[in-house]
């Protein structure tokens, strides 16, 4: 196990009617607020008036950046930027999923930067200094409600890149498990396979001796395993939402990474097909990650995935160990595509014509991943077992 | 799963060589600390002398209150109070394990108290301010380094009586495994035990879908299984030290209570025992609970038990629930004979006739326990059973 500093200072208010929190956590850091969201839904579900509500009733000023993109673009971050300015935001209040949550960390961090927040992205600045957010989730997946990171996509260059800050983790987070029940099951599936893949990343590590944090891991995939079929079929289910709720916070808050070397390079290939395509992220990864497992299994790593089938799926112990392996592996491609995720790019409209320029883009940085490196060949040969 | 507030503020630097963040970590809060510790095993083992160096190349001024005992006494609180008070302590540094760090959090709110600090435990009075903790962990048992938690034991009353505040959470806890290496065999059996005891008093609930929490849980509890014969073995082990102190702390950090109702009757029992024998608190806590979970075993709460079989001890699945539930509860008590810990009453020194005056003041504030509630005759049968 390596060292770690443990950091999690987000206060996380969960379960139903937890939104009577809001205007006492408003209030801690101000009177004024960028409220920003997505698409709309809140406003069809209700989310939206009960904000606005408890806003007028405690005398908290509001401005509204509305529209965000599900893969969110640097146009609203800027967008957003200029807002806060304009009115002195004293708190931004991110009300969606994780393209929301993650949209405001850039506009946060972008307000006391005086060039591009997509600098943050390209390394060429760091967050110093943000304005507080705040989250009220809808939608379990990034777990961008407890951490420090954000995704952003350049469509100008066609690049989706990812930064971290600790200055821009969530002050608060409001995650009422009632807000999910109304999602469509595609997005409940592509979150379920987000939340999956981030417990994928942190687990499948070389890193030796990290049996707590293995069997934490183990017990958030079997969580998803449990209850994403039943949500599916019950989308009103509270318990099974609150569980998949939760387990997407738990999965990517740090505490299943603590002490180990992380690989995440399925997501940085994900990445690539969402920035050209457009496609949802959590479907981009529950394809490539059963492509992604064959391609890197081997006999010196064949222990992790014997653990992964043993400790996950149920799956009895036997001498042949990549048998094991294999098994376990099928068993993550069937539950993906039992929640009514796609199984192949082609599926979800890429073309084969562009698998190669974005292998080549995914390791425009250089060889991506830990537990096994991948370089560009490795990167195209997933994409075409994926295609 | 029930509404939670989730609220980790403590700052963790695991690892080796963690103790070069203590003089930063101290002077966020200001520059006279009390330094409390207890018989003097940090003398020897050369901590001490790594603290009182940093402080005095750093111009740290340090107050000592040593000799903390291993059931701390309010006696230690007060006199801890009192330097305190008279050198206008910034910080109260915590170095040692769960008794060392209780009694901190009993002198850190006693400072800003008049009356006599074991009012917190009689809940006579609330901690509203507290004087700032840090802690230096040498015992994996508690986890006090990372809650608002204390036990106090009153030697004049013969009461052992615990109180928690979330003033009293430490500002930050340095955890360095090799602090752990050269404790007694008996101390790391009984701290394990303490931390094992700790996940059952969360782990078994009547709450209905726990499942992400349950599944956790069984996930420390099998940390403590696979490492605990290894340090047994090996003192030395780093990573099996490493795995067993992340126990410690997750297993009582909130982490695996959130959403459930929690037992706590096992402690309850315990704390009559040591507060009139002055026993271990992890070896009472291993005689008992094999007992504790014979007793409140019932048809209707046989689940719990087989889920325990299944995902802790990974018992095959068979008909029989009963049968499984009582092979795991064979195993617990097995294991924790295999760490050499007694496992009768009797073993450690308590005698017979005391058991029903212990069984009397263990409910004097009420039935105990949740999971099973458990009057007078019932902690007598539990007690007789495991004389």
């Amino acid at each position: 196990m390596l060292n770690f500093n443990y950091s999690i200072p987000t206060e996380i208010y969960f379960g139903k009617d937890q939104i009577k929190k809001l205007s006492s956590c408003v209030k801690k850091f101000g009177n004024t607020v960028l409220l920003a969201y997505g698409g709309g839904s809140i406003k069809k579900n209700g989310i939206y008036d009960e904000i606005i509500n408890i806003f007028n009733s405690q005398n908290i000023k509001y401005v509204e950046l509305s529209g965000i993109e599900p893969n969110p673009r640097v146009t609203s971050v800027i967008k957003g930027v200029n807002l806060c300015k304009e009115h002195n935001v004293d708190l931004i209040l991110a009300v969606g999923g994780g393209s929301v949550i993650d949209c405001c960390k850039a506009i946060a961090g972008g307000v006391f930067y005086e060039g591009n927040p997509w600098d943050f992205c390209l390394r060429k600045a760091v967050i110093k200094k943000a304005v507080p957010i705040g989250t009220i989730l809808t939608l379990s997946a990034t777990g961008s409600e407890m951490n420090g990171n954000a995704v952003i996509t350049n469509w100008d260059t066609q690049e989706k890149l990812s930064f971290g800050s600790p200055y821009v983790k969530p002050k608060f987070s409001i995650l009422d498990p009632t807000y999910t029940m109304t999602l469509p099951e595609k997005q409940t599936a592509a979150g379920t396979a987000d939340i999956m893949s981030h417990v994928f990343e942190q687990y499948f590590s070389n890193t030796e001796e990290t049996y707590i944090t293995d069997r934490i891991s183990e017990g958030i995939l079997k969580t998803c395993i449990h209850y994403a079929p039943i949500v599916i079929k019950e989308p009103e289910n509270y318990d099974a939402r609150a569980n998949l709720m939760w387990s997407s916070s738990l999965a990517l808050n740090e505490l299943i990474s603590y002490g180990k070397v992380t690989d995440w390079a399925t997501h940085a290939m994900e990445h690539e097909l969402s920035a050209i395509f457009d496609i949802t992220h959590g479907v981009g990864l529950a394809i490539l990650t059963p492509h992604w497992m064959e391609y890197v299994l081997s006999q010196s790593n064949v222990n992790k995935f014997v653990d992964y089938a043993r400790y996950v799926w149920e799956i009895p112990e036997i001498e042949d160990k990549m048998s094991m392996a294999k098994s376990a592996i099928e068993k993550t491609k069937e539950f993906f595509i039992s929640l009514g995720i796609p199984s192949t790019l082609k599926e979800v409209g890429i073309t084969e014509d562009k698998l190669e320029e974005m292998a080549e883009k995914a390791v425009k940085r250089g060889a991506i991943g830990n537990f096994k490196k991948l370089e560009k060949e490795d990167v195209l040969n997933i994409f075409k077992a994926s295609f």
